[in-house]
């Protein structure tokens, strides 16, 4: 992992290497930069991959696995869960004959090509509860 | 709905509750943080969405409509267009199997989770305007 | 191609005319502006499109090509590759009934509507190089 900060240290680009864990070498990357609140964007290609769609009755994520893949999108942000900076990331793979998945990233991704960007917000992160209706730690919506 | 904005003002996270509209949150949040011109991401999750297929022969919306449905990607954009700020978003949407469909975002999506982040543009806004050739309202390309 | 900076001069909202091709439109836009490191985000519509997935066994991109699509997604960044700034992005494409295709937008990308999004990384630009165990010129993952 390897990141290339702005010159006021509020934005960076990000890469990692060739079989680094994606989650993992994110979440290394913004404790390198400091960063309790950001936004990420991620373009590249995996190695393989897991991501999941949240069964809202079952309250629990549902996993889909490829192999090798492009990263067609990956958005996510940086905030505050349990006392520490937490990344949520989602994904859109696309495979060799372009078809799209899409979800959210769980552990066991692996990068092939990894090209991250991370821009933080000055002032308070949001922090992830437990809020009504919910089995999922949010950012409260009111 | 609940904005968290920076200490300089210029950017936000903003948060949905469960069942809220989501242009109508977003449209709010966006006047709540006085932003005219905008760049904005999304993630999380919808209970239901409907996405539509521009079609430039008919020079209208094709709808493609969901049940629950992760976020998989969400960009977009506020503008001018009439006189009013207005949010143009697309959307990339993935069901149980993972499989993504796409397109921009139609009045009738509902949150279940939803994660958003506005950065202010600072300067003059582009305004949508009609364009030879175009039956929608656009920023002008020269 | 129209440019439509931000008053500090370090983001800049972007749009193409129709029929414009995507990467030159783009990468003319980034001259223009003077951005040699940046984040860039898309939306919009294509005439036509052509992205591919980058076969890791034979060492190069494999395209697909459709008709006219939504760009549900366009993510991408500005770095220095032999001495020039160089646009990467990665897309993701839907069509009349929202099936959604990804991966790495390649020549051959015709504007219907193009609304794009620079922010420079003020600070010095990646530079992609040859690593070890990839044939692609990437960001330094270490």
């Amino acid at each position: 992992m390897k990141t290339y900060p702005s010159d006021d240290g509020r934005a960076a680009f990000v890469s990692l290497e060739r079989g680094e864990d994606l989650l993992e070498g994110l979440h290394h990357a913004a404790a390198e930069l400091g960063f309790e609140a950001a936004t990420l964007q991620v373009i590249g290609g995996l190695e393989k991959a897991s991501i999941g769609y949240y069964d809202p009755e079952a309250n629990e994520y549902l996993p889909t696995s490829t192999g090798h893949v492009e990263i067609a999108s990956g958005l996510g942000n940086v905030s505050i869960r349990d006392g520490e900076p937490f990344i949520h990331l989602h994904l859109v793979l696309s495979g060799r004959d372009g078809a799209a998945v899409g979800g959210h990233a769980m552990e066991g991704c692996r990068a092939y090509v990894l090209e991250a960007y991370f821009r933080a917000l000055s002032g308070p992160a949001p922090v992830r509860e437990k809020v009504p209706g919910l089995a999922l730690k949010v950012w409260p919506g009111s």
